[in-house]
Order: structure tokens, then C-alpha cells, then sequence
């Protein structure tokens, strides 16, 4: 008998923020699989077993998710955010093309609140224009190659928001994505730091990218740099809809 | 009395993607404004004035909703998908730039599923290594800087997501889109085309740049183009995490 694999986002964090529909199939799930912090976000109850794991094993907890479902259990597989936005989703498409024998498992995709959407709007509307998404982890990149986007985005004048900005691992990546940007003709663009974003720790702080410290980021911090025309109101910044 | 202005998004149609929070202003505000289409998908209720307008006076609406707002009425403002993204919170910005004796309404942005997320999980993981995303509208930025952001994202090897590649009264970008693009070396990317994603008439459709065709775009499809890795393994399309 083979089973169901439901990819799903949890969104920010504000359990406001889960889908209906990511909230049906975790209430109908037989085994949820994880990021052990995303596994918590779920409510246990009788009949459902948990199965938390470590960071960093992204392909082995999407490969047993597909095991799991090819022995007939209706699994759901948690990210935060939305699971397609670095996170889950490719990482299990990666396995399944690793293991034939689970072509048959019923895969859905349940797409999420990602964190630069909440990010924005608890800043205003940063991403109202042209924009790109970059993860700064050069776990599975070079790092030039994050360099080279850097340059290339400043050039386009998109916005950009940078996910895992930095972590005690690796706190030198970020440092050299602001030099870069610097060096691009960037230093009077706004940059937005979002902290746990709609969690009781949410802090949002906005800077010109000119006086913009590594240490305002962390592996909780999702960083939005607002494009050239990027301004505020009041509170709030917001890339205009018009462009020249 | 000031009221309040909160700033919804509604996802992309399925009325199961439409979060918890979203639902909760609904059902307290005294009046939904919203391009006609998608104030339609708000629950008619006795109290609730709805407030039904034509596309392309965003800057109208939003001043509309500003006012009523200021009025001491609590407006829920509705775009589809996430309303930072090509939508109304733009629109509210600028729109409270210039009336600054509606400063002191309590403003609200309440983030959705935009639908290239909806979009990418129907495929699979297209959006799964970083990305750009480009409203393919030229109302209100010249033709030229499109066609410089195309070239600047294809040479930066992201994964592309257009929003409104095509209308009835500007058929040729699109045309002209593709014709960049296949300029610039993606005759072999995969594209997938996303009609009325999560609504009854979805279609997704996915081939290589070389092979796709003006036709299979129109305003209601949300259009990804594959970066050099993306792949495809049965019916699912997914950039892979790791490149070099």
C-alpha cells in the first residue's frame, strides 16, 4: 500500500499564519517529520508520532519521508515558511529521484507564508517592486557565485531579500555581502532587519545600508535590501510601484 | 475617531490558503474595498459593506480606503495572493505620502500566498534555489529596464518568476521576454506555465524556453522560468539546492 507525502509550510511563526489547508493535513497526518524547532510548532495528539531531526540533514530526513509514505503512512514533512523557498521541497524532489521505488508515493506541495512576505509587511511594502530571494548559506554554493548575484541584482536594481543571512558557523558571509553591495553604489539603500518576524521576539530595524552592522543579523533575521527608490512614510518603507 | 486599515492578501483562489488572520479581519470590518474580482471572494454578511472597484485605479482605491479608514470605519483592503507583492501595499504607501491627515490610522499589512509559490508547489521546487521575481507590466516602469533586469537575472543564473507576462491590450512583451531570454543563452530552461493556480480552471503546463509560446501565457498565469539546473523528475520540476 502505498502512502501520502503532504510538503508543508507552517509560515513565520504566528500560528495565524498556517494555511487551512497545511492545518487539514496536519490533522490528518499519521507521521510529521522535521526541523526539530518545526516539529514543536505542531500540536501532538493520540495516533500521531513526531519525528524531530537535526539541521543540516535536509536529504536523509526527506528520503526516510518518502519511505515512510511508500509503506503506506499519510506523512506530512514541516519547513517553516513556505517549503518550496529554501527549504523542504527540493530536497525531496532530490530523493525521489534517488529512489525510484517511491515514484508511487502521493506527493503534495502545501505552500506557506514565506519570511520575506511577513517580513515585509510587518516593514511596509519593501517588495512592491522588481525583487530577488537569495540564500546567504554557501553551504551548496561557492561563495563567488553569491558574490556575483550581489553584484549582478544591484545592477538590475531589484530588491533583496537575503535568507540565513548569517550564522556562528560562518559570520564573515554576511560582512562581505555588505562590502559588496557597498562597493555596488548601494550604501543609501534602506535595509530592513527582521528579526523571528511575527514571534513574540519579532524586531524590525531599518537602516541605510551605509551604517548597516553584521551584528544586526543572525540565523533568525531575514534581511530585505530595498532598491534604489526604496523610501519611507512615517514608520514605514515601501519600494514605489513606479520605476524610470 | 481614527479606524483602522488593514491591507489583506486572499492567496491565489483556493479559500484554503487564505490564512487564519485574514479571515479574522473579514469578519470584523465594517468595509472591504478591492479590485471587483476579489472583493467578490469575501463572504457577503450583514453590517459588511463592500466596496467593488476596476483594475487600474490602485491609487484611487487606496486613497478610498485611507479616508474611510481616517473616518473611524475598519477597512479590510484586499488584493490577491500577498498584497507586498505587485498589489495594494504599495499603493497604500503612497497613497499615505499624500495625505498625511491620514497618519494617524492604524495600519495593518497582513501578508498572503502570493502566487508564485502557489505556482512553484503545483510544479514542485522551481523557486528552491534563489530567484527573482519581475512584474512584467510596463504601465508603470519603461520597456527598457524590463528587458535590462531580464538579462542582468539570466546571467545571474536566478530562477525567474513573472507576474502578469501578458494582456490583451500589450500582447508583444511577452513575446519580446522570450525573445531576450533565448538571446541570452535559456533556449534550454525549462518554463512553466501556471494558469488560475489552486482555482478549478488551473492548467500547468511546463517546456523548454526554445518550445514555449506567447499563447500559453495570459494575465491569469503566473510564468517561472527554470534556472540552468532546474530539472525534472517524474512530473515534477525542482531546482536543485546545491550549485556550483
Amino acid at each position: 500500500m502505498t502512502g501520502r507525502l503532504a510538503i508543508a509550510g507552517l509560515g513565520p511563526g504566528d500560528a495565524a499564519l498556517i494555511t487551512p489547508e497545511v492545518s487539514a493535513a496536519l490533522a490528518e497526518a499519521t507521521d510529521v517529520l522535521g526541523y526539530a524547532p518545526y516539529v514543536a510548532r505542531v500540536p501532538a495528539r493520540e495516533g500521531l508520532r513526531l519525528h524531530p531531526s537535526d539541521n543540516r540533514v535536509e536529504l536523509n530526513r526527506a528520503s526516510e519521508a518518502l519511505k515512510l509514505a511508500a509503506e503506506g503512512r499519510y506523512v506530512v514533512l514541516v519547513s517553516s515558511g513556505d517549503p518550496g523557498v529554501f527549504a523542504m521541497a527540493a530536497a525531496v524532489f532530490e530523493a525521489l529521484e534517488a529512489a525510484p521505488e517511491c515514484g508511487d508515493v502521493a506527493i503534495r506541495v502545501l505552500p506557506g507564508v514565506t519570511a520575506m512576505l511577513a517580513a515585509a509587511a510587518r516593514a511596509g511594502a519593501p517588495l512592491g517592486h522588481d525583487f530577488c530571494a537569495m540564500n546567504l548559506s554557501d553551504n551548496l554554493k561557492p561563495w563567488e557565485l553569491i558574490e556575483k548575484r550581489l553584484r549582478l541584482a544591484a545592477e538590475a536594481d531589484f530588491s533583496i531579500a537575503l535568507y540565513n543571512p548569517r550564522s556562528a558557523s560562518r559570520p564573515e558571509g554576511f560582512v562581505r555581502a555588505l562590502d559588496v553591495l557597498r562597493t555596488a553604489g548601494c550604501g543609501e539603500r534602506l535595509v530592513i532587519f527582521a528579526h523571528a518576524v511575527t514571534t513574540p521576539k519579532e524586531r524590525i530595524e531599518t537602516v541605510p545600508l551605509k551604517d548597516a552592522r553584521p551584528d544586526m543579523a543572525d540565523m533568525a533575521t531575514l534581511v530585505i535590501i530595498g532598491n534604489s527608490a526604496t523610501r519611507r512614510v512615517g514608520r514605514w518603507v515601501y519600494a514605489p510601484r513606479r520605476a524610470s
